[in-house]
């Protein structure tokens, strides 16, 4: 089975190609979110200074200086992945390191990171987070997200995988089953929701607050303490553009105090969720390649499994791990019920598959240690299908 | 501790009041949604008549017939139970049943469902796949579908526990643990969205499309095909009845099939969501007492439970049911990092309690038999929380 063998997957990444981009200092224009239909692109109407700082795309125009960065024994496997659209600049391998998420790469330049949504997006906070002084690229879906790294648009992607109120999101685990990215870190941010409201203007003003349907539940003592309306929008950060360029006193947005910055509003209220909504969303680092995991400091390792369906498999599933002394820090099942799930095999094309159920798992050890090693050695013995999306080192800062 | 032991929490049952009242006949008015601060119900213009039927809500007149509806062993009870509301009547209690979900009650008077959502909603679908016959009553939030049941102002609440693309929505299990409601049934809806216009619209008119952003999203495919503008809304309900009372032939919506028909909209396209978006929506039925569950069919137990932090316990949890040949259809664990969690005791007073995570488990098993009494007996021994939110028949029709 393309994807079951533990040797295969993990130790795959070093016979990969191993190339890494960075085409961050060409001076390409403003044209908006990108899409995965990059034809596409609309225009956004993104209003203030900090927003256009955050949305240089890549589209447009074609690198004016080419830059060799660095070169390295992988250089005859440079044409094999070049892309048209690159015409074969910046493409020299670069060597995997240890330690992704750090703010310049080596070459000085500045990381590129895509996130899904408009700018003051929470997703751009985690991005931030990750890589303080990295450029940041809007994408209107996590598909295009997904593309951008994989067009090598971008260096990295960051993906909200879970949230402490919201759950687990399975549509972006299927994202990156679907795709051959991987993890190379994790960025826990804490979400603190603000109220915003055009200068000038009292909360007690406001008739109606628009953001982010799961955002208004989180804030619901709050907005039943004033009294307005909640209105939808697609995320937090649109909310905050839609009431700066609606310009109307009577609504306020509920969305993160940087989108208050970048879209020129007031702050009228600070950490309005609910009390007992403290609210932690975990995000994913995702690059082209994975990183060599250390063990110099606390590391996780995700795997995706899927075992043959009966009373006790998971038990023994898990026994691998309990065996050695392995904390699991996430556990999760998804019943499939036998609908296809597309998958990336080994050469790289989509393939439906069955599953009765698919297991999330986090452990924390990392592929370093013989330990996880030969846990997964043991589980892939058993398991119908494993996948490891990556190892990383553990965000323990909130 | 107050929820440790599985004998005092799956016994309480029989030893609680057993009361029921269904208050469906009484001729009350139309108001609007119910909210958690039932004195601030605001009107929401619901269209159609089908909506008429759907939103009768109970705070307004007091029953003119008082109904007796049965009496049983326990009416000596009932003072201590009455609401000022109610005024004592119906309030004579109702024996438990085996088997919950049924279309109508013993007495011949409709079962009255809370949702949260607008008529159209599809937690509606779900309470009407449960009780056909039912009155749905709406609800602002879902803890006022929760206030709704522990106020007998409704018979029974519905809510969604799990999407098979959206994950599990943590907030609502602590809904489950912030009150004293039991599962008696589940069920599982096929989430079919359709893109709704004004009538006579084709669908290549459409310039901007309203729904709930995770509606949005799963949709991808077909918005971009149409290269539309996704607008957001609070949810699939209110982005229809956005649609008809805006009167804009170029913005469709995307709701349920039942939506357009409450809401005198057009069905432009059906099943519309992307292609591996088989979306399936997990719902539980709550009722204010436990049903006395059988064996005579499948029947699942939920649970949640915490432990002390280390390798292998989770490991050493699950061999309770592995070595008792019990199926587990569903396992997730919750990080909590000693953030409090309201939860209900014995004295049904919330308390605020730190865990570093919770599990929630589905068993394939009624704890009519002994196997799951004895293995969660064992659990208990070094659980340390545990409640049994309910036994209640499998829902295997989709």
């Amino acid at each position: 089975m393309a994807l079951k063998a533990v040797s295969s997957i993990w130790g795959s990444f070093k016979a990969h190609p191993q190339f890494d981009v960075s085409v961050a200092n060409c001076p390409f224009t403003l044209i908006g979110n990108l899409r995965y239909d990059f034809d596409k692109c609309r225009c956004l109407g993104v209003l203030a200074e900090e927003a256009q700082r955050a949305t240089t795309a890549v589209e447009d125009e074609k690198p004016s200086v080419p830059l060799l960065h660095s070169s390295g024994p992988h250089s005859a496997l440079q044409q094999n992945h070049s892309k048209p659209f690159h015409n074969g600049i910046n493409l020299l391998p670069k060597p995997l390191t240890a330690i992704d998420i750090s703010s310049t790469p080596r070459d000085g330049s500045k990381v590129r990171v895509a996130y899904q949504g408009l700018p003051g997006a929470y997703s751009e906070d985690a991005a931030l987070k990750a890589y303080p002084q990295c450029e940041t690229v809007p994408c209107d879906d996590f598909e295009a997200a997904f593309k951008a790294v994989e067009l090598w648009l971008v260096d990295k992607a960051v993906l909200p995988i879970e949230n402490s109120v919201g759950g687990s999101i399975h549509r972006n685990y299927d994202l990156l089953l679907r795709h051959r990215l991987h993890i190379v870190g994790e960025v826990q941010l804490l979400v603190n929701h603000c109220l915003l409201g055009l200068p000038g203007v009292r909360k007690e003003e406001l008739k109606g607050v628009v953001s982010h349907p799961q955002a208004l539940d989180q804030c619901e003592t709050m907005l039943s303490d004033l009294g307005v309306i909640k209105i939808g929008a697609h995320d937090t950060a649109a909310a905050a553009q839609t009431v700066a360029s609606n310009c109307t006193r009577e609504t306020g947005a509920i969305a993160s105090s940087r989108a208050a910055k970048i879209y020129g509003l007031d702050v009228l209220a600070e950490r309005i969720q609910d009390d007992d909504d403290e609210n932690i969303t975990r995000f994913l680092v995702l690059a082209r390649e994975p990183i060599i995991p250390g063990t110099d400091r606390p590391h996780k390792t995700s795997i995706v499994f899927s075992l043959e369906e009966g009373p006790g498999v998971l038990f023994k599933a898990l026994a691998v791990f309990a065996m050695r002394n392995i904390n699991l820090s996430k556990i999760e099942s998804r019943p499939l019920k036998q609908r296809p799930l597309r998958v990336v095999d080994d050469t790289n094309e989509g393939s439906a598959k069955y599953f009765d159920y698919l297991f999330y798992i986090d452990i924390e050890a990392s592929m370093a240690e013989p330990r996880a090693q030969y846990a997964l050695g043991q589980l892939q013995e058993f398991a119908r299908f494993l996948r490891v999306l990556g190892c990383y080192p553990m965000d323990t800062i909130l």
